[in-house]
């Protein structure tokens, strides 16, 4: 099949890169009334689309971009899928030299959000809206309903919004789609749910390798275990494929599959750039960082293979005479863990959007995560009511549900970091949201202490707690406070 | 006091910016013999110097940048001390329009590396060598010795090597710089430098809030504990000045110092650096990183008070029936998580020197931190020679000495780790450092179920424990492993 030129201005809107994600985007736009034209550089990547899948909608291939463009409709709408990159940049430069002012360019890959930022301001002055999108849900949730993170001015979402929501998921017939705020604002928000992603993941491996490795339950008792947490307050798609992966016996040697995976955790990147990010905006994200440090652990092959070559004492086992017991409270510690870890990311999110004045409407986020992307949960609820509640909320743990559900959890979170530490299972997402939580809870951090080395050794300065002013003790002459303003 | 325009040619070396940094090197240049020009945008801070401590050795005092440079002996040598960033840029371009091909500029300040190279790229044509040098040791070293950990190609130490060694400190007469590797390798161990420095007062503050709020000691009891860890593998400059700090009475208040210290601690940025770029480069620095995030959870202070505010339970008491013992347990916690923390820079450097093609001598770098800087000690003299005895060491840990000390510390560890836990003291870097051994020891890491999950949601693929390749399991259709080269 060669592709014929397309009836000028006859698509509502258009795919660049028909890779599984575009693919599947473009085909739930289709679905859903769309006329979607569709380009990739390798156009057979096209006709393969409409042969398999045309009879779903209307589809507007084009040879090249030339033709993609004309085939719009004005003001034109276009979404890049391709790689984040060189691949998004080429397709950004091809699309700036055919779009018109007052078109709408989408990039709607994995951007890191200062590129985006800076992508905006190239195209600023050709009058081409340059606009960025968080798409979660994977391949899945492009075709079925994804959760979509828009940012872009209100002009622009008033043209592409309609169309976004039309294809999100729905959760209580709220489409999983918001217009979260300016450019960059999209791919900031999915960065930081790509970081809590990490982290919810990082946690509910924790718990397995506690029920299994200090508990000592076997795969099949941790995939019913996990079955069972279904209907609690952990009840997620990340618990529910969890189940499903602990409950898969390896077809090739019949064992359980999680012990046939290699061990090493790769990432895409998104975790690591919302550490990064948090260190830049001074905002405490443990959880995220410890998951995001966890998988860097496992792909470090020769530095663990040193260390396991070592004759390092055994620790000795926990007596597990109550395993119902323990599995309740690794279930405890889990969900204050998670609830510490989400906590984090929308303190990161609450910062960047007031540091950037993007305005953004955290509760409204919190509900079109409910559907469509890797961290879709009833518990987004608690969070959305909370923030709905107390839109000022400096802190998700403050709020009532959240309170009550770390104090119900506490002493069983703390019994099990300790027996963590004792049996000699790695745990440093729990371990690190309990002292998150340690350390917001404390009447004095002792970094105060800190704060004293460094004005003995740098003359850094300190603050006092009886008077305001900035100080600096004379540590080599007479050891008496001296007001400053250095 | 004017400045009249200097002799041409007739000094050594020249410092850019005389604050307390650049002022006391130059004092220090000039104390050993060296004929040191000074130049700064207020020529009173010239003057000042040379009325104050004029008779310490010859400064030749320049009233603009063109004096100074004229003042210089050729190939001309110049070091800039100013703040990093737009002082230090504006200072780069002065001199490039002032300076010739063959000299040398070096940047003395914290700039972060990557604005080093590329300013090493920007003066390239111009034929001005630019350098970098880490200056450790803060106000006091400068003047008395610093650690200096300078970058740049092999002729340029040449010419600067024999001056900035003289000014250095000495250990065992072993002067504490070294020819690190080419420009931008300076600033980048001296980054990593202040990574471990966060990471080593971290620990010390976290040894002191279990001291004192799980063990129940009073400050001066505390002091005294660190007194006398002086004589232990513990011995360091920071372990000095936390026994001076604790045993300071605050002379306005009467009460200890500590106490009267406000607990937001400030940081400059290079910590954050380090665990930016460590996440970067794939390396686990949890230690490091706890430590950054525990400067940063402290200046929450909006979070803290909401927190505060909540009626939380408090933590059950553990009985404390032997505190000599529980004292000596936290000690050793600390030796094992300074070991961790340690083997984290080190394996930072070490990757970023095979990246980056550095070249990096790692056992000559622990040496010249032996003096000078704020992590100096001892201790470090043990990290040397592991390095000498196996270069391509991977893990700092698999060295016979931190092997014992790990082995010996390791059941003390677990138990103060479990303690902080059920006693509510928060110790994320010992917490942190134990998961980072727990997880190198592991044959196999929960990362696992992690790459399980990454193939079910994302199809992200999987190797496998039984055979090479690379796979997708089809989880939609048959559960059946697939080879794949996505």
């Amino acid at each position: 099949m060669t592709i014929t030129p397309p009836a000028p201005e006859s698509a509502d809107i258009g795919v660049i890169g028909i890779g599984v994600m575009g693919a599947n985007l473009a085909r739930n736009l289709a679905r859903h009334g769309h006329d979607v034209a569709i380009v990739d550089v390798d156009p057979a990547k096209c006709t393969e689309l409409i042969t398999e899948h045309g009879d779903e909608g209307t589809f507007i291939p084009a040879a090249d971009h030339d033709q993609f463009v004309q085939s719009l409709r004005g003001p034109r709408v276009a979404i890049i899928l391709v790689p984040a990159g060189d691949p998004t940049e080429m397709v950004i430069d091809a699309m700036a030299e055919r779009m018109d002012s007052g078109d709408i360019l989408v990039d709607g890959g994995n951007s890191f959000y200062l590129d985006t930022l800076a992508r905006a301001d190239r195209l600023a002055p050709t009058g081409i809206n340059f606009i960025d999108t968080g798409v979660s849900g994977g391949a899945e949730g492009a075709l079925t309903g994804p959760s979509l993170m828009p940012g872009g001015s209100t002009e622009v979402y008033e043209r592409v919004g309609p169309m976004f929501e039309s294809i999100a998921a729905r959760v209580d017939g709220h489409p999983c789609c918001t217009h979260v705020g300016p450019t960059g604002s999209g791919h900031f928000v999915k960065m930081v749910h790509n970081g809590i992603e990490y982290a919810d993941m990082q946690l509910i491996s924790e718990a397995y390798d506690l029920l299994r490795n200090a508990v000592g339950l076997t795969v099949p008792e941790i995939r019913d275990v996990f079955d069972a947490w279904r209907s609690t307050e952990l009840d997620s798609f990340l618990i529910d494929i969890t189940t499903e992966v602990l409950g898969h016996t390896d077809a090739d040697t019949g064992r359980p599959f999680v012990d046939v995976v290699h061990d090493v955790a790769g990432s895409k990147g998104t975790g690591a750039w919302s550490v990064q990010q948090a260190l830049s905006l001074g905002v405490p994200v443990p959880a995220i960082s410890a998951a995001t440090t966890a998988r860097a652990l496992s792909g470090a092959e020769a530095q663990r293979h040193s260390v396991q070559a070592l004759d390092l004492p055994a620790p000795v086992p926990v007596p597990m005479d109550d395993r119902e017991s323990w599995t309740e409270a690794i279930r405890q510690a889990l969900l204050a863990s998670k609830i510490c870890a989400y906590a984090q990311g929308f303190h990161e999110i609450a910062t960047a959007s007031h540091e950037q004045e993007w305005d953004i409407d955290l509760a409204e986020l919190a509900l079109i995560w409910r559907g469509g992307c890797i961290i879709r949960a009833r518990f987004l609820d608690h969070i959305a009511d909370a923030l709905r509640d107390e839109p000022s909320l400096p802190m998700l743990l403050a709020a009532p549900w959240f309170t009550e559900h770390i104090t119900s959890t506490l002493p069983q979170w703390r019994r099990v970091v300790a027996l963590a530490a004792n049996s000699g299972v790695a745990t440093p997402a729990f371990a690190t949201s309990l002292g998150y939580l340690d350390s917001l809870r404390a009447g004095r951090m002792p970094t105060a202490l800190i704060q004293a080395q460094r004005d003995h050794f740098g003359s850094h300065t300190y603050r006092r707690t009886d008077r305001e002013g900035v100080f600096h003790t004379r540590w080599e002459e007479d050891d008496r406070p001296e007001e400053t303003w250095s």
